[in-house]
């Protein structure tokens, strides 16, 4: 299974961190911007040339600190059809450097719908005889709300291509409580309920270390739902954002993590792409900034987590 | 808002329905394909040929009889960018014909990340100094699982651009009970709570014709709930898929409308664009077919709903 793949990066690296790839305009330095104008207008095909080249500096300088990237298609989105070009290149530039690569689209349908953004994103499609990677991602995050019918269609692309899923379950945002939070009935809440269907989920799609591939989003926000939700659902990994910017701190995050220090990948996103803008270093050397931001972040993780330990037997 | 322009043109074709352009490539009729594939060849940009060509079509013959299209955006990001550039293609070439676009993305996310996704579909990007339309379609579809953080951004774009958005509530699919019917301790379900929120949402969005620009998706396959939601949502247009294909039918879904046959927008998409290969007209004629098909939709639900009035005085 996909996350498996995941795993043994983190292992190797010994970083349980995923460096987010949302590079709006502002972010990318001004030397690159004014090449690409220069070469493609001041267009959307400029802005997406901008965003690529930052983005492939990022990954020639995270890719051996950092384990995986998660590209958040609604900034590529923003500029058109050039921007999600920029997109499929970032994607395929960050594999050819050993990434993992999580595709942040929270996608969600039905059916032959959700078949369709399953090839698009995980997996091949085929024109006429031949057959064609859209866009390439390793993992795709997706939000659950419509059930099963919007689940089961992406299990099936995982298992034939060796994918993975991180399915919303409890949000880092505020009113990430609003329908999350409520309590059912029975006592379950929201988000008690998807995670307790991502362990059902996950069952098809078994993984050597003891979590399977379909794992779940937690955000960063709320350690008290980390540490229940990390002891209920013992074979789901977690995708943890929140973290920095919007206020999670390593101490919150170490709930996420079992025993071996396994069990979770905690993102950032701001803080390392703009972190040329805050240590005052020239803007050329905005790449170097980024991999001391991330190396900083692995070593507050680690110091409250231990060091990352394979476990064949927690399955 | 948004909607009101589609419910004008609703009324002036007297048709509540909207075509989606769900474009599989064995829909597109051959000659479609050979003539892409021998300029493009079998690739990812033959495909997006082939299927820009045929909505082309589709767009050509239904737009003087149904009001809106709605493109699903996961049949496009199945061809990669190529794809993507597709639907950009397709959005624009009928609101050249004056149709109302739909973008059927269920996005969803929060903050700025949500705002890029409202600028990309809805709104506007800046590059430099120049203003561009990223997509440019008159209403998204959304996901509401992460709560108001997620909605907020979308309703500022909306306000700004003239646009408006379908939220999920009740989705059409056999499993959208496993969540959405879930009852929370208060005694609501939680596609109630949504409904609910749709109408706050909407405060902020007043329409003239009693309608908001914050519209909901409920599934023509559980009339129950259909007319539940259209009694407890006085301000909140429907979209309405599950029609035809999947087993929804014209007494089904004329629970969604008000006394003045408004308040609901019915999609179907597979009938319309396979009717070609249904009624064994000549492949060449598939746009013919699918208007002929549309006119019967048509007739069928209006035969249920009575001639479709305006009401001033129902906001």
């Amino acid at each position: 299974m996909a996350l498996d793949r995941l795993i043994e990066s983190i292992v190797k690296l010994q970083n349980p961190t995923v460096a987010g790839l949302d590079p709006v305009l502002d972010y990318v330095p001004g030397f690159i911007k004014e090449k690409s104008f220069t070469q493609y207008g001041e267009t959307l095909e400029g802005a997406a040339a901008a965003i690529l080249a930052f983005n492939k500096g990022l990954i020639d300088a995270l890719c051996g600190v950092v384990p995986a990237v998660k590209p958040q298609c609604a900034y590529y989105e923003l500029y058109g059809w050039h921007g999600v070009k920029a997109l499929h290149d970032t994607i395929n530039y960050a594999k050819e450097k050993g990434m993992f690569v999580i595709t942040d689209g929270k996608r969600n349908d039905i059916g032959s719908t959700m078949q369709a953004y399953a090839a698009a994103h995980l997996g091949t499609v085929t024109v006429g005889e031949r057959t064609f990677v859209p866009f390439g991602g390793d993992a795709l995050t997706v939000n659950p709300y419509l059930g099963s019918d919007g689940i089961n269609p992406l299990l099936e692309t995982c298992r034939a291509q060796d994918k993975g899923i991180f399915v919303l379950v409890k949000t880092s945002n505020p009113s990430s409580g609003e329908l999350q939070n409520q309590i059912f009935e029975g006592g379950e809440t929201l988000y008690g309920t998807v995670g307790r269907l991502c362990e059902q989920w996950g069952e098809g799609l078994p993984g050597k270390y003891g979590y399977s591939g379909v794992g779940a989003v937690v955000g960063a926000t709320y350690p008290a739902q980390l540490a229940e939700l990390r002891r209920d659902l013992p074979h789901t990994f977690f995708l943890v954002p929140g973290y920095g910017a919007q206020g999670g701190g390593a101490k919150d995050v170490a709930a996420a993590f079992d025993q071996n220090g396994l069990g979770a990948v905690v993102n950032a996103s701001r803080s390392i792409m703009t972190a040329w803008k805050k240590s005052g270093v020239p803007e050329t050397e905005y790449a170097k900034a980024a991999a001391e931001e991330a190396k900083r972040m692995r070593d507050e993780i680690i110091s409250e987590t231990g060091a990352v330990t394979l476990n064949k037997t927690n399955g």
